[in-house]
């Protein structure tokens, strides 16, 4: 039998999914593929070598979201403009093979913010949350939050939010007095969620990490939580969310748990989706009759 | 004839100077030599090596700030804690050679906020410009914001400015589209700075610079400057200046520049001083009958 083989080949990983005519899903593999470790750019190689097997079956389709269709992937399908919806996307597939291989363009947001990968998460949410309309947040190394009306994305913004954290906790002075790999301290972290609103700007309260260590104030294990939600509070105030509202938070689950907890203090009400809206948007971006 | 010797000893260099009775700088010297470079903790034999010719004559005193006087430094001596001015600090220097060498302290803010040898150049700048009262501003890797009334210090601010513009522009994505060591350029500066106050928050900004770059509106020469204005444009707009309110700002004429670009921009007014406003601090904290 024919299958959709969805993928999402991000940066630094490669994942895929084998999925029925109906959009369940038969069977699920990853490998630590992503596109900055294809060597010599053989991504035709590297896609076989992971995924001919399921190939096999005539009429089997491949749909590839992710930075595989940037610049520096397998090729460069370039970036749809918002609004953009599971139809606008569809129609601008870039096939490697002719209805057999392609790749999901990102979108751009008035030529001033882009995704990839991510536009297919959120269409996956809508479709298994039954909504048309709503605000999406995906956090991670580069955050996005994406507003939905009528089924199409209609602007988004980035937030460097995770790639600060990493900076900050690696390689700036607040290292030295911070355990990066400490459990989340659910204390610390609300603490710093809490400060993040304070008004003071993210220049200042990060420095407020060191100060409050000089101190005694902030322990070497609290700091790590405290930092990151120093941060991702700093990224959920700057939405200006009004009380009561919806988010619909899609990722890993450690990461949604987090957002979850401070967008609850915050009295927004969120739900929250994985790997599974990565698959749900690809087949959505089905050709019609393509299996 | 007695000296006093002026010493700013910081993380990373030791300058110091030699000021007659009247504080007149008679000779500077610098080394890279901060107390990150003192090999085993030799701050005596460091601080011999480089000012006892200096120190040769009898009644000579030395009075060292910046960081030697930290936890990592020569010997602690511990935060004053503000309101403070140049009376308070004297009081609690502390002597390594009894009325010969002493560690100046750092100002501590309500235990959330520290500085040191940043008091002493705004105590140094409010003798120079004949100032009791204003606000104060001292760039670099931890800017300083410090608000003077009536001769003392009543409360500062430190934002990593210059610290997350070396993590942004070495480490982060945007150094893949940002030439590092490109020369200022003014407009592109400036863009940056413009960017800062549009509310958006420094988190989705700073990824704005990778999708101008992508979109061929920020070349990598300009996005360096561009993301020096969006970081001191940050910092900046998290003041709240009034308009036509006078800054005084302290610090390598090279960031002072910038700093006073920006505030211009911003119809704030701008005196700057250098060097000479460490020397002229130290001078302020001599002992009565101290030479």
């Amino acid at each position: 039998m024919p299958s959709l083989i969805a993928v999402d080949w991000g940066t630094s990983s490669l994942r895929g999914a084998r999925l029925d005519e109906a959009g369940r899903v038969l069977e699920e593999k990853s490998a630590p593929l992503g596109i900055l470790n294809v060597s010599n750019g053989d991504f035709a190689g590297t896609f076989a070598s992971s995924f001919s097997d399921w190939m096999k079956p005539a009429g089997s389709v491949c749909l590839i979201s992710g930075m595989a269709g940037s610049r520096q992937g397998w090729a460069e399908s370039p970036y749809v403009a918002c609004p953009a919806g599971p139809d606008e996307v569809r129609q601008r597939l870039h096939w490697i093979e002719p209805g057999r291989i392609a790749l999901v363009p990102g979108l751009s947001d008035e030529q001033r913010d882009v995704m990839r990968g991510e536009e297919v998460q959120i269409f996956g949410a809508m479709r298994l949350a039954g909504l048309t309309d709503g605000l999406f947040v995906l956090p991670g190394t580069h955050s996005k939050w994406a507003t939905v009306r009528g089924g199409r994305i209609i602007g988004f913004r980035t937030f460097m939010t995770g790639e600060f954290y990493g900076l900050l906790s690696q390689h700036s002075i607040l290292a030295r007095t911070l355990e990066a790999d400490a459990p989340l301290d659910e204390a610390a972290f609300l603490r710093g969620v809490a400060r993040a609103g304070n008004g003071e700007g993210l220049l200042h309260n990060a420095f407020g990490v060191r100060a409050l260590a000089l101190f005694g104030r902030l322990s070497p294990s609290e700091s790590a939580s405290y930092l990151s939600g120093l941060l991702i509070g700093e990224e959920l105030y700057l939405q200006k969310l009004p009380p009561g509202h919806e988010v619909i938070a899609i990722g890993a689950a450690a990461l949604t748990a987090r957002y979850a907890l401070a967008l609850g203090k915050m009295g927004a009400r969120v739900r929250t989706f994985g790997a599974e809206a990565t698959w749900s948007g690809l087949r959505a971006l089905l050709p019609p009759g393509g299996l």
